[in-house]
């Protein structure tokens, strides 16, 4: 897929869990590496982060920190599922895409994965799902994933989050949300993670840290009373469940504090715009979807792609497409954007 | 289970996992933080890791590193098994205490709880269990898994283990360990880790690293080379697939360089022999089974236990047979063992 | 295990489900095959086959029709279950030695085996398996399963179902019988189904056909209102719901009308009495549990064991201890037991 | 969804399911009731069944009995996959429409649907699907599955099934085909099930008996060597392994004896190509897709389609479209026939 990585710019643009880990992140953990405390989330750490988590998005919510974030999506499912039903996604989320079946396998029942636009859905596309349930010989829709931001990049409105959980819930459906880059959908969208999520109605949020320079950890926010039992054995049972669970904790304490999540996301959202106005009018590129949040797919002559894949790493989207995935993280420099653009520019000259 | 822990003593006996991180194991962290690298593995950090796990074990053996414990044990199940597959196992042993039927859930298949004497099995013991498979109507048995240390903190030697890896080949089926104390054995047994494993015909290991020191982090070693492909798929399905895999590979690089696992298990289970002979003569306490690592059970009237209790972090192992169990940990320090004995002693005078 | 079937006797011993249909099975079946029928259940035979069944159990429980018992055990466990449950069942429970790991594969939890006195469990052999829930680390009893009759033909009085049901109640527990000879229980006991379940207080039953005269069919009765939606579904995922269902319904409706099924079952515990009386006093010859419905267990001489299996197909239920298994069946003569039992008598003298 | 079913004709269009027992199917039951047989398919009948099903399909495919035909499909697919593995399906499949994720729940994988059209898949529909599996993050396409007929009564020609068994090949993929109507495909298509299947290349097949005839019965056959152990366990844990098997058995022997098959099914076809011939030229009426075999698809005005479903049991296939779906079956009458072509052009004057 690319050439020799360690020949490569130190930064990379082919996703942001390539990032590592935001100073002020590794210097919580180290703050909390201090004597023993109950394993399994029994500790300070965790009982302060849940509040944490609480308070920021204004809710009473049930809240499971996670390793990752196929965990997350896979716990927040399996409590909100039995085998017999069904979960409407986009066709290109990576519930659908990329958990190479741990969905299915793990709560056993079914993933439909309904046409998307540029990652997006709307009611209109899902309802034609919901009208032909015949009785036990059909798996029965009940819950909705969204992805947010979608992973093509572009983005739900507040507006758009209430409709589809007043939609779902006209439908006795539950709303879900993977959030692997939620802080980026916030930001973007200049609102609060409470705006976005327990004043629209979402049930379920799968809510990302790692790829927003956390070493590793997610948390799923259970925002429907009825299913939190459900979730706490789910994540046992899907191994999800540390026993030094006050190092993931202290990654959220520092993240939420200060609104730390919200200055890496606008600053890796704002590289992507730099980006993309670097690149706006360069003949032979075109962004193919808008550059909402922090991630940019150029359509590219064939072999401009590859030739640029020489020199960065980056993943081709859709190689007959001639697509290519930019990712921005908090980490990325002024320079690295700019150094970019003069070799896209470049090789498309 | 016990009082306000924020009273009590920094240090506990509760379990290896109430431990923070290892000085060095975080400097490797931060060390191994620099620039962007390849996620899931791609990196150069794990690359490194595992070539160091295969010489220390002196193996060819696919490794996989994973977030916990059970995931690395519900991955090396899957990996060896289908779901009419049974697994056999030692009733005290976690696999099937204390995983909430994690491995039932992933791999669909059965697991065969044995009687155990102080954790360990016997070909003996497990023999009666291989001799009635009913053709299609039985879960066919197909992995024996040896907890080592077991939970009564007991050990297999060498030659133990190489007669059970004989055993099982000679019906068929493959040797699993569960190690997510394998350092503290193979210190207190003084041998290597391959001595332990390779040459003893280990098909598969659970090889723990976040009791000892690591801020979390295990791996899997498959010494069975048809078993590799499975166990990649099963550790992305089993969600234990880390996006920013260089921070577990660093963490065990610095755990297995300069045999730094066997430092802090050896010192951890000192700190064990410590306890036990502090406490060996007094009366109205004895230890119901040898203290072989870092791992204590004592006998105690049930007054003293939850009097103890009070004051210090620990579990009733078995509260109807008056049973405590004390772990040590690799930074329990000779003045923690000192002060809890003479507490012990006190309650018991 | 056995010598060649087809120069054998024409009745065998070796299990009730060797033996064919009762004649007005097949009429009942005949008569049913008029025009055609709305397909899955929707049919009158289904609609009046439950109306039978509830008013034989003086409930009005959701019924449903299967295709064999382990599906019926299968549905009943999903309905009353999550993955993070467990199932407590006697060792010798068809459900944990002869199913394959279908249980586990289907709901995803747990069984546990609990040791059993010729088939029958306790409350207090139960009572210690209920006191240790840590927790999400273990999975939480959920079902009491108990086999009436047991596998070892023994039986639950009346008093000890409710005495059993009252106890799970008492925990939070449901009760679930496996009855796939539940005929030959209610005749023994010579009791009503609706005394020996509805009014006991019995949660979940699988009711066997197949073994007493039936060509395939047993029925799932939920007793327990929550449950009932999760078991129309839990039989159409585990493969169970017939499209013809008529077919067996039309076979439950010839079983239970005119209480064919004690008729039936009546007699094949009368020659089971017939042979234990036939071989009571002869030398060398033990029932090493009472014969209390249609199930004999004998303790043999190795040599006269396998010297009588050349002749008659039965099954040596433990080798190493000499028991054979005799089970007899609706179809059972006056003349197979008679001979039968002067072949024992022969090979033992 | 219709009214009063005992009101209407006795014989229905609704689907094959809703016919009841052929005569000489019923007579074979009756037959094998004869004395006692030895269980779970290790009776003569069985034996002589599974040869006379490899006869007649010219293969030493290992066969497997089972109840229905979402077992049978769950069963082949079980065999041989393993949950990190994706069947790819046509978006209007059974497998994919009607089976309530009992795919899913089994073999713990993913079904992928592609768009059809008219039931029918071709490689290069199917070929997108295969050139995008990214590592271990994809669930790996494995088997690619046919329904031949499809939903939409439309066959696959034995070229198509060829040039399908080649491609799968071609890919390192099995095909298998969900032959619930088999015998209507064959008969339409004249040709032997050896022509269609072993000659082709299918690797695993779901031979349907229920809807042409039989009480109750379905074959698994496994024309690929490495699947079948896997297959006689899957059998097991679906919960399809009849213990009175010989009356599966004896049915498939009176079936493929003397092709009935054959004879039951073009009599069926026979039946929907008189409905379509009578309809040909009725206007407002219109076939939506050719009518190849025994179903066929008109559209209607919906309220001729509605008032039509008060005399006569049918389903709406796609109540928007106004498209119903009429079945004929082995004892569909020319009177049957003849009746309701008077009564559709009636509500279309």
């Amino acid at each position: 897929m690319h050439a020799d990585v360690s020949a490569m710019p130190e930064h990379f643009f082919a996703s942001d869990n390539v990032s590592g880990i935001h100073p002020k992140i590794l210097e919580a953990i180290a703050r909390a590496n201090h004597g023993h405390a109950p394993a399994y989330g029994e500790d300070r750490w965790t009982e302060k982060a849940i509040q944490v988590v609480r308070d920021t998005f204004d809710t009473d919510a049930e809240v499971f920190f996670t390793f990752n974030g196929t965990g997350a999506n896979v716990i927040g499912l399996a409590a909100s599922t039995r085998p017999h039903h069904a979960v409407l996604c986009a066709k290109s989320a990576h519930l659908w895409t990329s958990e190479c079946a741990a969905p299915e396998r793990f709560f056993g029942g079914k993933l439909i994965p309904i046409e998307d636009r540029f990652g997006k859905l709307t009611p209109e596309a899902v309802a034609p799902y919901l009208k032909d349930a015949r009785g036990v010989h059909t798996a029965q829709a009940r819950v909705i994933s969204l992805t947010q931001p979608t992973e093509w990049g572009t983005l739900y409105t507040v507006d758009e989050i209430r409709a589809f959980a007043d939609f779902a819930a006209s439908y006795g459906l539950l709303l879900h949300i993977d959030g692997a880059r939620y802080a980026n959908a916030a930001a973007a969208l200049d609102v609060t993670f409470a705006e976005l999520t327990t004043h629209t109605g979402v049930d379920i949020l799968s809510l990302g840290g790692t790829k927003n320079g956390l070493l590793g950890g997610e948390a799923v926010l259970i925002l429907n009373d009825e299913l939190a039992t459900e979730a706490a054995y789910a994540r046992k049972q899907a191994m999800q469940l540390a026993s030094k669970m006050r190092f993931i904790a202290a990654q959220f304490l520092a993240y939420l504090e200060e609104d730390l999540w919200r200055v890496l996301a606008k600053h890796a959202n704002s590289m992507a715009q730099r980006l993309a106005r670097a690149l706006g009018d360069v003949r032979g590129l075109e962004f193919v979807c808008p550059v909402e949040c922090n991630m940019l797919f150029p359509r590219l002559p064939p072999r401009a792609l590859e030739s640029l894949q020489n020199d960065f790493y980056f993943y081709a989207w859709d190689q007959d497409e001639g697509i290519a995935r930019w990712v921005t993280s908090f980490d990325t420099t002024e320079e690295d954007i700019d150094s970019f653009a003069v070799a896209v520019k470049d090789v498309l000259s």
